[in-house]
């Protein structure tokens, strides 16, 4: 693994854990809950906010706050989409998922409190004492992004299509809204952070959309064992095919290299940020 | 009813539905089910936003963000209430609940959807634009009171409290937060939206504390059917008996007067706030 994720994810998590400490045992039992979904994970999101932010020149501490926004944001939907009512999955990242170790109740408000939180990073941190412009535009992009115009629109899309093959068009627009929409603003995040300008937001934006498409892909190749009757209906792989999806998850890094290089041209240092796509790769060539 | 009380009302319900417009046929149906539970209701939170703004000198035109995000807050809250595994209630406001009309996921993301606009509602306003360190102020009592050491906090130790009798200073722990905080916060977005300074935020969060102590008094009194047997058992009613409970609450709005008249003293115009009270009192003797 790269050292700078490495070094990144346990920035991050140990952020978490700092922003999650229970203050008074009369909140306990939903911090326990809490922590038990929001401590653990790969922290994708939260490294591209480092990541674009450090970038553009702001330092890891003053952009922590930022990713400790969206990773929350993250965490909730994850113990939301596990509850009976949506997917009705008992078990996330290898154990008992929140709502089978603390109950239906504690899961839905500690979801709540997480995505609640999200907010409270963003607005508590030293990033909107100095620079409140900078804070209020994060909120923004998150809560916009986040709501029923992004992640929360596509889970509804996603909802619908879960019964029946999905057409192409329809497919897209879930993968862009349910996961897309966080990715991308992951990196505004980091953008807004920084205070980067609109030009270099937009292209930050489009590294992010290409990076979520191909991640989403790949993850479905990942899924796939091979058998394309057993295959889950919406899967790229089996909307198009083994080899067409493995094409296209490269032609979208291509494209994420692309912004990135016209990044690099305007002099930033984009090494980071391209190790990270080519990391994406050699996931999807294990 | 007061005028003023009638007018905010309707402004606010106005703007709750020009924020959940939807804006395009994809989303139609995740907003009309924001739409179902967020447009009704008598809009107290909201409208002490609006009070105080204008109290402390800023138009409503400025404040109603604020406003809409306790609205939205509110609703959501009511949305989660309601689910199966929560307080299982099939009606609200004399309708279906969220759930039985929209089914029980399109509920859970309805809510999820009004709570992360709440912030897009403040972070979007003109307000975020001309003030952004009073938007991103506003974020931080909103999120802050909203959440884990706020109304959530508030809900999970509702939740453990439901089965048994509970001791009176849990009781009042509970309405201090399930229903006390996010009152604070409405008063406190009214400063916010104004950019009052701490002292008068501080004497509008005191209003605000006994407003809400007071109106959850009178909630119990309300729903009291004169048998003390199949009285709900953490009523304050129960707890205390009726005449105790009439006394109390007149006590908190006593109290809730003495902070007004502290700002009277300061030269605002504290009638509509007074008017409020009143307007408590009376619906409580009838």
């Amino acid at each position: 693994m790269l050292t700078f994720l490495n070094d990144d994810k346990m920035l991050i998590d140990e952020a978490m854990s700092t922003a999650l400490f229970a203050g008074s045992s009369e909140y306990d039992k939903i911090v326990e809950a809490m922590r038990y979904s929001a401590l653990g994970g790969k922290r994708l999101r939260g490294i591209l906010t480092l990541e674009f932010a450090k970038m553009f020149g702001c330092e890891t501490a003053e952009s922590m706050a930022y990713a400790v926004g969206v990773e929350c944001i993250q965490a909730y939907s994850l113990i939301h989409d596990d509850l009976p009512c949506m997917d009705d999955d008992d078990m996330r990242r290898g154990k008992p998922s929140c709502h089978i170790a603390f109950g239906e109740a504690n899961a839905l408000l500690a979801g709540d409190a997480l995505l609640t939180h999200a907010f409270t990073a963003i607005s508590e941190s030293d990033s909107a004492k100095n620079h409140p412009e900078r804070a209020i535009k994060a909120v923004r992009i998150l809560s916009g992004y986040a709501g029923f115009r992004g992640m929360v629109g596509g889970q509804v899309l996603d909802l619908e299509a879960a019964e029946k093959v999905t057409d192409e068009k329809t497919l897209s627009l879930i993968h862009k809204l349910k996961t897309g929409a966080l990715i991308r603003a992951s990196a505004l995040l980091g953008c807004s952070a920084a205070g980067a300008d609109a030009e270099l937001c937009a292209l930050s934006e489009k590294y992010a959309e290409e990076f979520g498409l191909a991640f989403q892909i790949i993850d479905d190749i990942l899924d796939f064992d091979g058998d394309y009757e057993t295959c889950e209906l919406n899967s790229y792989v089996k909307i198009h095919g083994l080899e067409k999806a493995g094409e296209d998850a490269l032609s979208h890094i291509q494209n994420a290299k692309t912004a990135l290089s016209e990044l690099s041209e305007k002099g930033f240092d984009t090494t980071n940020l391209g190790d990270l796509l080519d990391y994406l790769v050699d996931r999807m060539n294990k």
